[in-house]
């Protein structure tokens, strides 16, 4: 493993890390934030997953949570969306392939040879991460945006026992109902197990009283087509799991949006590690 | 003139529009954040000058400016670095043409044609984003990165009846004695004129007191060769110029460094206006 960054901000340290994925049989990058910790005191590890195009720099430079994390004494674990590289299945499009992982396990050709995300993530990924922790103190949660934010929903419901909180920002809550998820379940599951991947059935079968909040910008264009969440709310609330839904009135999809909630976000999984 | 974006942050509005400069004779993108303001109050404006290879979308996307700026009701103006497009001289190098300006008024074939990146900000782009303020006060604060903590240094010292305040993080503030100034000012400029620009002979000449603060990391790679500001420091002091110098341990040159300090920049340009 190679560090390729280790940068001062707001007291704590950005850092990134190259590695060669065994799940994913590729190079790969990810980010870690660590808090300034004079007192080495046990830290919490919150996990932050990203939208259809990005990699794991997005959320670290246009964030602005490091502040926040610093303040909450949280450690911040950023994946990349999907392996990488030239020998790797891709599509022409944006929202399939490379840079759109969906932090699934795909089973179909070609995709189902390296797109293990969930695997990737949950194993070899928390792996190397809790050990680059210098005093973990083994309380996790997990957060996302967009079709990361699926993925926060998604593995947090399906971890209860690991994540002890789940928070997203305008996630794709119920991707079998949506094109973006329609295509990429398609394309990576086929036709099959498509209800095991999705937050909207998953919270139906839950069990477990995780908490969630969810922000929603009220002049994000992807909401109409891609993301109303009233679906995955309604399914949350008949199996009675607590659930906050925060619908910010002018704020779009960007990370601008993220920026100015992300203090709330962090603060909500505080709570709970 | 063409708004390009309009987007929510922390209650306030990041815009960014596109025009197309006289002075500059091609085609220029800016960005302008305004806060929240219901009461219609008047707001003084900043100016943010970028750094070598920058945009416009540089500070506005990675500095967390935004919720500082919409508490202390400022607006902030963010130039492009250079004239842009195919027809405009430019260089093999990162550190000479587009990208590049210097903030000057070039005199030397190729760059006088385009480079008065001077006479755009304080003239025309100044005409322009005053006219988009709801209700100016009449005060302006000048800051910068790096070049453009050169760009704020001289424009600011040139100009004492207009800029209130002046903050640089990591600024190039003795060109003429630097290998990136050297450079700029050898094309730029030629033999001739380099004291106007330069801002340790332009503290020399002040008889103006504006306050200034500098930040300057202390695990910034191009502190020993490029940036020094001891020579500014000791030549402001000499001249008991009012100057705030701020070193910290272990920031380098980038946006996390910004983005660490940038609340107290705002801070400090907001008892000033």
């Amino acid at each position: 493993m190679e560090l390729l960054e280790d940068v001062k901000v707001h007291g704590g340290f950005q850092k990134r890390y190259q590695h060669d994925s065994k799940v994913l049989e590729c190079p790969m990058t990810f980010s870690l934030f660590l808090p300034d910790n004079p007192q080495n005191e046990a830290l919490p590890l919150t996990w932050w997953l990203s939208g259809l195009t990005c990699n794991d720099q997005n959320f670290s430079t246009k964030a602005a949570f490091q502040e926040h994390a610093n303040y909450y004494k949280m450690a911040i674990a950023i994946p990349d969306t999907s392996p990488r590289g030239e020998s790797i299945a891709d599509s022409n499009e944006w929202d399939l392939g490379q840079g759109a992982g969906f932090y699934l396990n795909a089973s179909q050709e070609p995709w189902k040879h390296h797109y293990q995300m969930y695997d990737y993530i949950l194993e070899e990924l928390s792996k190397l991460v809790i050990d680059l922790l210098p005093n973990f103190n083994q309380q996790e949660a997990i957060m996302g945006h967009s079709m990361g934010g699926f993925g926060a929903l998604m593995i947090g419901l399906k971890n209860p026992e690991r994540f002890k909180s789940i928070s997203a920002f305008a996630p794709i809550s119920n991707p079998s109902q949506v094109p973006w998820g329609r295509k990429a379940f398609t394309a990576y599951l086929g036709e099959e197990s498509w209800d095991e991947w999705d937050p909207v059935y998953l919270i139906k079968q839950s069990t477990a009283t995780t908490p969630i909040l969810i922000t929603q910008g009220g002049a994000d264009n992807f909401y109409p087509e891609q993301l109303h969440e009233e679906t995955f709310i309604h399914a949350a609330k008949q199996s009675k799991h607590p659930i906050q839904y925060k619908y910010e009135e002018g704020y779009d999809h960007s990370y601008y949006m993220i920026q100015t909630f992300i203090k709330e976000h962090l603060s909500f999984h505080h709570k709970y590690l």
